[in-house]
């Protein structure tokens, strides 16, 4: 029997009614602030075409690898999900058939924040009243496809309901930002901006490095193959970001690994990466050599580095080799950033006019490093909960072990970074929540004044973050 | 003065009233559930023979471990509580003096879950109603003396008055199961069965792993030298144990590790192996292909896998001369499953029939690396909280660590691991208590709807064990 | 406009009200208590003379490394702090304006514990009932001024204001002690014990190691080039201590590494550290052998350790090179306690004469290391959270990631570790609400009777300290 769909105002806010009363004191300042979201993975021709999304399986399930992941886990075959093949073999195209299959293994989701992202795009995006279960996915795939059939669904006007200020897409290096450029040139008014992500032009292990570094250097006229003709181009390439608005890099790296190089070794090993001979260790060598040029890069052009390292990228090899990257497999793995970043502070770490943002998929590191270095270096800020963490005991975590060492002014508030365009106000709204009740229990322990925590609501929820990305 | 001992209906539930409210309704639904018990290392002769146990000390402290290794850290000998010595010198052979010194030290298990464990035997078991403390240590050692000589009180009665539905014990690999033999032919109703615990003849640094392997190869009629006997060997055992009703394996090795080697090294391996000559690191080599051939043969026998790794067995030199093994003096240690497990993912990963099960020690790698890991690999379940962490605080860590990324279904339920059958209730009891009060945080906090919920708190207590571990 | 600034009687005292009133009732046992300092850094000098505080920034700001390092991530100079240069370059000398430097950058410790004690000690040492801010630095300023100059603000007088029962200070291994010896010889009758904390003779990598090796050679006449001469004046310097009332020895070394080397080793070792040609591991190795020794000791003279590991000091590179130590820049890093103390547990660890008390920057070993390690080992014991962790979350953590397994008896009450002396009172009543909030979490769980939690709360913030260092 179909049970009802809820949003109860009060959820993620403590249960204890002191606590309760006081964030939701807090929460009612924030709940309507404009959205800023520095770090994400929209396709910014979305924001070009303003696109009308294809169905329900195609807008909320496919492209989500939270949900592949979950589903894989429990045997589903992520061809029935209509997940591509590489091979071009058999894989499910009705998207109604998808979303009943989704619909039958929707428990899985219970206690994840999955389960609250789609809960909400549901009940306040498209109006559902019922919970999703087999004997509501009908209906409910049907109320869904009436809305995106619809003008006001279109991505521009849903960009203006969500109330997004501003929005950073993630950008391969050497993209000619044909989609930023029209958005520009047209009369749209919402702010849409690249981020420089360059690891397929610094990191020698992604596909096609050679290659990418030969169209590098006919993009730049630079002479990639030798190291200062190499800086160049990148430096070229991050001012063409800069003037089309981009205010960030972004770096996923395997490790927080950096390096100080003499220029002589720097060039003998881009003569192995370009020959395809790094060992793994020269590797490793290289992209932190190239931390490091970004970073000088940054205090000339003023980007804003985002650090995210640490993710065992398609850990799954049938599965990356069936159906390719992000589809669930990345897994995480210990972080060091006290040694590895020693060579980047001890050269750059004082800098005045240079800011590092760091993430990180190992909670171990919260309390003894991040929060440590973030809570003295300069040029430090921490990240908010990333990926596995993006989740209402995740944010507790983050909060709870980095704020009494970091202290607040040290972080940047919420990143939704996702490629899931629905659940954008999902996100920002749960971290606010959860914002609030963490300082609601600042408050009732007394170690924190009522307007302080108003002040800090509204950091967290909207400053911090324009301030730290330069907005 | 003598304090009473109470058993407040409300304990380890939340104390704040909404929460608590929610909590007991979900307890209510969960409380009488028959116990599943598919992992534990009681004794199957005690099930054979309906043993009637001794006197409250060895019932309730020699044999216990988490007893033995407080006690002993506040400087009270082990001879003194009747642990027998291996070199046959004076140890405290009176069970009523060793309860008195026992009580004695009661204090010390304040905030442990071994006092929880106790005191619920005591009460509810025995009908104890006053704290154990030296002046009433007398009184209670009489009292659990009187119950302990009288028929209810032997063991297939208390198995019953347990509710305990099915147990598992631990087996060793060349055992003949005569007790589960007997168990079975008899007309008791219980159901008692062997669970497969290779360690003695995979570990080659087991002690007389050549000898083990030598009798391994008279029970089987293979030729346990040459690799493609001794693989054919293990598997005629594990043969054995599944007739006998095992349905899984236990593997207790110290790291993670897996690994997929040729043939040929296997051979030379086991060579070395049997010639007693391999360093360290051959030796953890052997026992990650063996953990790979366990899987292959669970492929096809359908025994399920259980990894218990990180344990440093006997850590304590001294102790263990004097002592031998389980002594309390095993230590964890930092535990990789993401890099060691990655050979055995890579052949067996995306095996729909294949299930392994993973514990830990080491609890920075449950948000790190299992709960990524179980949330992603179909043949990977997440174990409970384990030995240490069998314990209030240690389960809601592993609930809000692991939940939100790995969601309730690639759990299995609760273990109790006990080779202390008096605390089997106590245990299981805690471990319902703990997810009804986890299963509040999320009704209340509205993530969960209470049907929801209530449905989970059946599946936690009782479903998810039952079918992770086939039975 | 000014915020008044209040302390609420029941703050960090959970606010949940059935929890808040057992844990204020636990809390009025112990609030009043004398305070034990078995550990921290303030200069025993202050004692011997009596002195009065030169003004409110040199009292409670510049000799603060976690407001200067706090302060300096968000881009305030040290200079500005009146932080000293070394080339004896400018730097703010105008106690006052450095207050009002502090006063405009207060906001940045916001939900920090430097928050909650200097507002306790503007509010109960000074009288102050306006939160710091830029509108009321002059003010408090002045507030401030006049106290320290009245006769009950010189430190003997605040000392037993403080109602401190008996406090140790850290001295060098080679220092005459001529302060503690003016002390004892006056008729003070305030406790003031010094601590042997041999890091400068101990150390090969300590700042001028041969020469200190030299010094303590002249001072006790014997020939510390050769290792059995070492020793001998190693012992000495301890009973010297001993004799001037020292009970505990403190290590500060980067791991937690012991060695169990042959006497030729130890020679060898000897010989390159005083030629200042030892390779880091070899370094490492000596440290650890000294720790083994300084154990050894321990045994004949009754002298407790204390082992601190983990912190990579001076970190920062520039910052060091600019101003010296002890300015916020010590990052942790991650610690090893199973491998590291195995040689020092193998020979020493059943000593029943002998304590060790441990302490962390990683809290990843809480539960996998350092309580199952204390629940087992009669020598170790659990010194409180440390450092960055002395604050409420980092407090329940500790509680709730050790009790579980190591139990209470097992820890050593509370320590200050300052050197800001005006915050001694601040700290142990934090310490105190908070064990009181964790006690009053197990009574209201229905773990732990209300008699036994208020006799573990006085356990706490007095006994358990007293004991533990034998004072």
């Amino acid at each position: 029997m179909a049970q009802p769909l809820e949003m109860h105002e009060d959820r993620l806010l403590p249960s204890e009614p002191g606590r309760r009363a006081v964030a939701r004191a807090l929460y009612a300042q924030v709940k309507d602030l404009p959205i800023i979201s520095p770090h994400g993975h929209s396709d910014p021709a979305w924001y070009a075409d303003n696109i009308a999304f294809a169905d329900p399986s195609r807008l909320l399930i496919i492209p989500d690898h939270y949900l592949l992941r979950m589903l894989y886990s429990q045997g589903v075959a992520l061809e029935r999900l209509g997940v591509p093949r590489r091979d071009h073999g058999p894989a499910e195209e009705d998207p109604r058939r998808i979303w009943r299959l989704f619909a039958e293994h929707y428990h899985l989701f219970r206690g994840t924040p999955s389960r609250l992202w789609l809960d909400y795009a549901l009940y306040h995006l498209f109006g559902v009243r019922q919970r999703l279960a087999p004997d509501t996915a009908e209906a409910i795939y049907d109320q869904i496809s009436d809305c995106l059939a619809r003008p006001e669904f279109r991505v521009r006007e849903l960009f203006r309901r969500f109330n997004i200020e501003v929005l950073a897409t993630t950008d391969p290096p050497l993209s000619d930002l044909e989609a930023h450029r029209r958005i520009a040139a047209g009369d749209w008014p919402g702010r849409v901006l690249p981020t420089f992500r360059p690891d397929p032009v610094v990191d020698p292990e992604a596909p096609g490095f050679p290659e990418n570094l030969a169209r590098l250097g006919r993009l730049t006229g630079q002479d990639t193959g030798r190291w200062p003709g190499y800086l160049k181009a990148l430096a070229e390439r991050r001012q063409f970001f800069v003037r089309m608005g981009a205010t960030a890099t972004d770096h996923g790296h395997p490790s927080a690994r950096t390096c100080d190089l003499a220029a002589a070794d720097c060039q003998r090993l881009l003569d192995g990466a370009l020959a395809g001979g790094l060992h793994p260790e020269e590797a490793e060598a290289f992209r932190g050599q190239m931390l490091m040029e970004m970073a000088k890069m940054s205090l000339e052009d003023g980007l804003v580095m985002q650090l995210h390292p640490g993710s065992w990228r398609n850990h799954n090899l049938l599965l990356y080799q069936r159906f390719g990257p992000d589809m669930g497999a990345d897994i995480p793995t210990p972080t060091n950033y006290v040694q590895d970043l020693k060579p980047l502070l001890d050269r750059l770490g004082n800098e005045p006019r240079l800011t590092l943002i760091l993430f990180t998929l190992d909670e171990s590191a919260y309390s003894r490093e991040l929060a440590p270095l973030a809570g003295h270096y300069p040029i430090l800020r921490l990240g908010p909960a990333w990926w596995f963490f993006d989740s209402p005991q995740g944010m507790l975590r983050h909060r709870r072990s980095m704020i009494e060492t970091a202290g607040f002014y040290n972080t940047v508030g919420f990143n939704d970074d996702t490629r899931a365009f629905a659940s954008i106000p999902a996100r920002h709204d749960l971290s606010r929540r959860l914002d609030c009740a963490y300082l609601s229990e600042l408050v009732c322990d007394h170690r924190l004044a009522e307007d302080e925590a108003a002040e800090l609501a509204v950091d967290l929820a909207y400053n911090l973050a324009k301030r730290a990305y330069r907005l």
